[in-house]
C-alpha cells in the first residue's frame, strides 16, 4: 500500500490528485440524541461538519462508477471543503475516468483511523463491505447509502436523491437508525469480529451434517444436527436467517436470532434472545467431519475444529452500533412493503 | 329455474334468444388419446365436432361480461353450428347488454347433461366453479379457460388469443392435460363429492385445536392437532395445501397431498401418498368444539361430528379427470417461473 | 352468582365452609424489583403476605382435583392465615370431595378484587383461564402455576415441589418473569382486551380468504390475503404462532409478533416489530365473507365486520404485566431444551 | 486390495477363513413381481436360492460388530451352503473376534460382481454405503437391513428378529419394496452417477450464494439464488429435503423432487415433476464462487464450475431400483408414525 502510493506521488502531474490520507485532520465523532416520539436518532457533528468524507463503492459496474464520480464531482463543487477518501483500487479506478477529482487514500487502517462518515454507492454488499473495514473497531461512521436501482431495508437513498440526501447527512438534519452489531471470540483466535448481518457456522465442503452445543448464558440448550447455525442481528434477519427461515425482526427489536440451517429436527425452530444473552457455540466432538467453517457478514474467517468453540454476543452500547441516515422511521415498512412484494400475492393476483 | 325460463318464453319479443337447453342434441363424449413423447393427450370428437358449449363467467364484473360476449359473438359469426349454453344468471346477465346473442339454459342438472365442452372467463374461481357443476357426476367435458391477466398454472390462454385457441379446441387440435379429482364420503351423508383441489376438515369459527385421527388404507398414522387437515390433489398443490406449507406438485404425479394446516406438532409434515391409497379422517372423541367443518374446492358441505369421518381417495381412473387445452406441455412450467417470480429474489434483485 | 352463593349460605350445616369473597381484607399489591444480573425481578409483599389466594383448576379430571386439594390442604395446615378463594364452580365440585376445606368465592368481579396472589392447577390453558379474568383488567396478582406432568414454558413447577415452591412464593423468595400483555380495542366496541397469548382474526367458517389490511404506526405495512392474523406476545410465541410458522420467542425480548396464517404471498413471512408499536388490522371492503372472527387467547370475541378494525399495542408499563414465579432464569431454556425435544433428530437418533 | 489379500492368503493358519471372491459361483439375478393388492413386489430367486451373501456393517462400534458376527454364525450353522461375503475392512476386524467364521473377500469391483443379496447392520448411513457400491451399476440386490435401535423408512428389521426375517428373505416369502434411483451425469465427467436419496449442488466453503440455472425437459424455470438444489428420490424425501422444507414423500409415488436450500427467493418452493422429466441445473456465468460442490448420498464427487452443468433422471426401469425386504405394506406409515413423533405435540402433550 504505502509502496503503491510512493510511486503514485512520484508521478508529477498526478500530485495534485492523490493526497495521502493521514495528512488530514483528525476524525470527528458525532453524538447522537433520540427523538422519544419517533424513536430516531439525529446526529450533532459540534462545531463543525464532518471534513473527511470515505466514498465507498461496489467494483467494476460503469453505471456505479459514474454515479459514484458524479457525486464526488457534486460534493467537490458544493462542499470545497470536505475531503474525499477512497479506497486505493478506487483511487486507481478513478484515475482513468475522472482525472479532474482530488482523492485521500492510505492503508485501510489509515482509511478508517480518519473517516468522519462514509458514502456507499451500490448494493447491501457494497454496505457490508464499508462496515467490515470497522470489524476490528468499536465505532464505526456514519453513513449514508445510495442504491442505483431497487431499495431494500439497507438501502434508504436513491442516487436520483443524492444531492438533498448529502445536505441533510452533512447537515445533521437527516434522521438516522440505529443497527446493532454482534461481536464473536473464537477459542482459536485472539480476534474479536463484529458483525452486522451474521456469524454463522457451516458444514462447508463436507457431505456430513454438523453437531453444534448450543449454549445461552453458559445454559445448555441443545445439540444442533444441521448444515450450521447462524446467529444474526435484526438486519441481519432479512439476510441469510430469512433464506433459512426465519422471522423478519424489526432492527429496532434488542435481539439477537439463532437460525439453524437445514437442522435434521424438524422442531428445531429459529430461536430469539434477549440481546442481552450470551450465546457459545461448540463444535461436538461426536461431529464426522474435520469442524465447521466461520463465517462473518459473509466473509469467511476460518475452521473451527472438533472440540473448539466461538462465543457471540452484543457488541456493547450504542457507541458500536452502524448508524445508518434515513429519510424517515417508516423507512423500513416502506421497504418491507415494496421488497417483500407482499400483495403479489400468489396465482392470479389481479384475478381476473 | 323451470319456473323462471317459463315466465322468459313468455316475453315474446325474446322468444327467439331464449331457448330452453333441454331441446338441444345428446351431449358428445370426446375419446382422449396420450401423446407417448409430450404426455400431454390430444382429442377426438368423433364424426362430428362439439355442438353444445356451456359459457361459465366470473359475476359481476364488466370486464369479463365485454371478454365473454366478445367472444360469443365471435362463435356465433365463426361457428353458427354451435350451441351457446349459459346460466341462467348469466343468461339474464346477457339479456340487458347482448340481447342480439342466441342462448340455452335451463337447470344446472340439464345443463351439465347436455354440455360438449365448457369455456370459462374469470380466475381459477371460475374454473372451480365450472368443475364444481360435475362435483357428483363421473365425467367433466373438456375445458378451455380465459384469463383476463394474469395467466396461472390453470389458466392458459390469454383472451386475446381467444380465436385461434377456440379453433384448436373445436378442431380438437389443442394438447390437453388431465387433472385428477378426489372422491370424497362422509360418514353423515349419502352422497359422494369429487374435488378438483382439495377436501378439508377445519376448527371454523371453534377457537380451539382440532383433533383428528388419519388412516392409511386402514393403518393408523397419527392423531393430528391442528387447525385442520387438507387432503389435495396435484392441481390443489397451488391452492391451500401451498399457503399451508405443501409442496408443488406437477398435475401429472399420480399422488395425493395430506397437509396439515397449523399442527401443532412441529414434526408433522405435509405428506405426499400414491394416488391408489384410501385416506381416513375421524373426528377425535376428544375433540373440543362441535366438530370440524368439511369444504371441498373452497365451498362449505357441513359439520362433521366427533367420531364423524370421511374417506377421500383418487376419484378414479382417467375418465374422471378433468380435461384442460393448453398450448403446449410447458404451460405448467411457464407458469411456475412467471407466477412464482422466482427470480424476483429478495433484497435489491437487480442489484446495484 | 349472587343468587347461588344466597342459596348455599342458607345451607346451615356448610356455614363454616362457604363465605363470601367480599368479606376478606383489601388486595395487596406486591412492588416489583429487578436483578440486574439474572433480569430477573423478586417481588416484596410489603409488611404482610399475601392473604387472598386464588386456587384455580382445570375443570373435570379428577387427578387435578385431588392435587388441588391436596395442595389447599397443605394450605390450610402451614398457612392458616392465608385465606383459600375459589372460583364458584370449584366451590361446588370441593364440597363433594374436600368439605373439610373452609373456601371464600363470589361473582368473578369480587374474586378480582380481593386475590393477592394466583395459584394454578392444570395446563397453559389453566393459566390462560387464570389471566383472562384480568383482561379487563390493568393488573394481574403473580401466579404460580403447578403442572400435573410435563412441564412447559408456562409451567415451571411440578405439583411434587408444591410445598416449596408455595414457601417460595408466599415468603417473596422466588424470582419471578414478567410477560408482558397486548391490549385491543375494536371499532365496533367498547370494551378493551388484555391477551397473554395473542389475538387473532381468522376466516373462521367462511372458506375464504379474508382480506386484511395492516398499519403500522398509521403507515400502511401490506393487504393480507390469507386465513388469518395473529398478533402475539413473546409468550404467544410458543402457542398458535409456533404452529403458525412464527420464530420462538424468548420472553424478555420487548417484541410484537405478527404471524400470518396461510398467506397466499409466500414472500409473507412471519414480522416482529418493537413493543412501541401500534398495529391496526382493517377488514378489507374486497373481503368475500361476512368479516373476520376476533379471537384472545383462544375465546372467541365476535365478527369484525368489512371496514372494521381492531387496533393492538402493548397493554403498557411493567405494572400490566403477568408475573410468574419461577425457579430460575433457566426455567425458558431448559423448557426449550425439553419440550421441543431438539435433539430427538428425525430418523434413526440413536444410529445405530 | 489384491495385494491385501494376496498378502493374507500366504499367512497359512488363516487359508481356511480366507477366500478369494472370485472363486464363488456366478451371481443370481432374482425376478419381481407385483402383488396387484398391496402394491408390494415378491422375488423368486428361480431354482436355486441365493449363494453369495454380502455382509455390510457400519464401522467401529462394538455393538454393530458384535450383532453381524451374531447373524452370520446363525447363518453359517443354518444355511451352511451360503457364502459369506465381507468386504477387506470387515474381513480384517472379523479376524479378530470370530476366527470361526469363514468368509469371502475380495475388491469392491469382484464383491459386485458376485453379490446375490445384500445384508446391512448399522443406520441409514450402512444402506447408502451398500448401495453406493452399485452407483455405477444398474442392478442392486435385494437388501435385507437390520436396526440396532430406532427403525425408521429405511430400517424396517430389528435385529432381534434377524432369523426370521433371514428366513423369509433367503426362502423369497418376505414382500419388498421397489425404491427408485436417479442417475446424473456431469458435462465435466464421464462417469454415470446413481442415487439412491439425492444429488445436491452446494455453494460448499464458498461464503456467497450460488446461482443455478434450472431447466426441466430443456424448458427454463429459474434462475436459483440459493445455497444449493438438491434432486432427490421419493426415498430421499425424509433425508436431506426434509431438513431443507421438502415434504415426504412415499416411495411409491413416481416423481422426482426439487428442493431448494436457503433460497433467496421466498417463493422459490420446494417442486415435484413426473419421474419421466429430466432436470439439468448449470452454475451460473454470474455466480460468484468458484462453483457448484456436488454430492450423490452424502460423498462428494467434486466441483462444477461455472457454465458446467449436471443432468439427473430417473436411473431408468424397475430393474435399477433399490429392491428393500419388508415385513408388509404398512412398514412406511409405521415409520411416519413412530419417527416423526407425530403424536408428540409441542407444549404439555398429555397436558396436564
Ligand atoms: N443462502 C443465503 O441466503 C445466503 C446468504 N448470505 C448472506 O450474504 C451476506 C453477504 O452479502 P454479500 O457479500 O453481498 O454476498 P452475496 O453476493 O452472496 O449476496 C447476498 C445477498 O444478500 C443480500 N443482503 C445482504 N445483507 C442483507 C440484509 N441485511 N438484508 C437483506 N438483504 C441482504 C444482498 O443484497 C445480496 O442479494 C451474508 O451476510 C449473508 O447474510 C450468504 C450466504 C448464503
Ligand atoms: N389460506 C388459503 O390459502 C386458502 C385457500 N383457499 C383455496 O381457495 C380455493 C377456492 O377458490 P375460490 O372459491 O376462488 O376462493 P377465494 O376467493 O378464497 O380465492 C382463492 C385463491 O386461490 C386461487 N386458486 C384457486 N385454485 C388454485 C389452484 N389450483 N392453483 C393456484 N391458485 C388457485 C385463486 O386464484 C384465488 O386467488 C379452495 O379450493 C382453496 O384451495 C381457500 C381458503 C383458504
Ligand atoms: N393451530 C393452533 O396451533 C392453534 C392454537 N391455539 C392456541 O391455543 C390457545 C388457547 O389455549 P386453550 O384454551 O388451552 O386451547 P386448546 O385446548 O386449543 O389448546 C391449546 C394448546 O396450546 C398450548 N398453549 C397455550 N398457550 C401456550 C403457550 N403460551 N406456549 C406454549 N403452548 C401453549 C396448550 O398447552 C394446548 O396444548 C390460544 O391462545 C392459541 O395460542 C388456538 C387455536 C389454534
Ligand atoms: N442438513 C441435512 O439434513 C443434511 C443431510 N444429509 C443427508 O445425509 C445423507 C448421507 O447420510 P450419511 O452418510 O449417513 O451422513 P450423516 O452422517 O451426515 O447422517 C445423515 C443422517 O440422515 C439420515 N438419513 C440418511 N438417509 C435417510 C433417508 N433416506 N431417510 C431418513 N433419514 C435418512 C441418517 O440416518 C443420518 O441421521 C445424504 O444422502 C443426505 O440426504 C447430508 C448433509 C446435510
Amino acid at each position: 500500500m504505502i509502496r503503491r502510493l510512493h510511486r503514485v506521488s512520484q508521478i508529477v502531474n498526478k500530485r495534485f490528485k492523490h493526497h495521502d490520507v493521514r495528512e488530514l485532520p483528525e476524525k470527528i465523532r458525532p453524538r447522537y440524541s433520540q427523538n422519544s416520539d419517533t424513536k430516531m436518532y439525529s446526529l450533532d457533528w459540534g462545531f463543525t461538519r464532518p471534513r473527511n468524507v470515505l466514498f465507498i463503492k461496489k467494483p467494476f459496474l460503469p453505471t456505479v462508477r459514474n454515479a459514484t464520480i458524479d457525486v464526488m464531482r457534486h460534493v467537490k463543487q458544493t462542499y470545497p471543503d470536505v475531503n474525499m477518501l477512497v479506497e486505493p483500487d478506487v483511487e486507481e479506478e478513478l484515475d482513468q475516468t475522472a482525472s479532474d477529482l482530488d482523492t485521500f487514500s492510505g492503508s485501510h487502517k489509515d482509511l478508517v483511523n480518519k473517516a468522519d462518515m462514509l458514502v456507499t454507492f451500490g448494493g447491501d454488499g457494497t454496505i457490508l463491505h464499508a462496515v467490515s473495514l470497522f470489524s476490528q473497531i468499536d465505532e464505526v461512521p456514519p453513513i449514508l447509502s445510495f442504491s442505483m436501482g431497487t431499495l431494500g431495508f439497507l438501502l434508504p437513498f436513491n442516487i436520483a436523491e443524492h444531492a438533498s440526501a448529502l445536505d441533510h447527512a452533512l447537515n445533521g438534519s437527516a434522521p438516522l437508525l440505529n443497527r446493532m452489531r454482534l461481536s464473536c471470540t473464537r477459542s482459536n483466535s485472539h480476534t474479536v469480529q463484529r458483525a452486522m448481518n451474521e456469524i454463522h457456522l457451516h458444514r462447508g465442503r463436507a457431505p456430513h451434517l454438523l453437531r453444534l452445543n448450543i449454549y445461552v448464558n453458559d445454559a445448555f440448550v441443545t445439540e444442533a444436527v444441521a448444515d450450521g447455525i447462524l446467529v444474526s442481528t435484526p438486519t441481519g434477519s432479512t439476510a441469510y436467517s430469512l433464506s433459512a427461515g426465519g422471522s423478519i425482526v424489526h432492527p429496532r427489536v434488542p435481539c439477537i436470532l439463532l437460525t439453524p440451517i437445514c437442522p435434521r429436527s424438524l422442531s428445531f425452530r429459529p430461536l430469539i434472545f434477549p440481546c442481552t444473552d450470551r450465546i457459545r457455540l461448540t463444535v461436538s466432538e461426536e461431529s464426522r467431519g474435520e469442524g465447521a467453517e466461520c463465517s462473518v457478514d459473509g466473509q469467511l474467517l476460518g475452521l473451527l475444529k472438533r472440540g473448539e468453540s466461538m462465543e457471540v454476543q452484543a457488541a456493547g452500547s450504542n457507541s458500536t452500533d452502524v448508524w445508518c441516515f434515513e429519510h424517515s422511521e417508516r423507512d423500513w415498512i416502506s421497504g418491507l412493503n415494496e421488497l417483500l412484494r407482499f400483495n403479489a400475492t400468489f396465482g392470479a393476483p389481479n384475478d381476473p
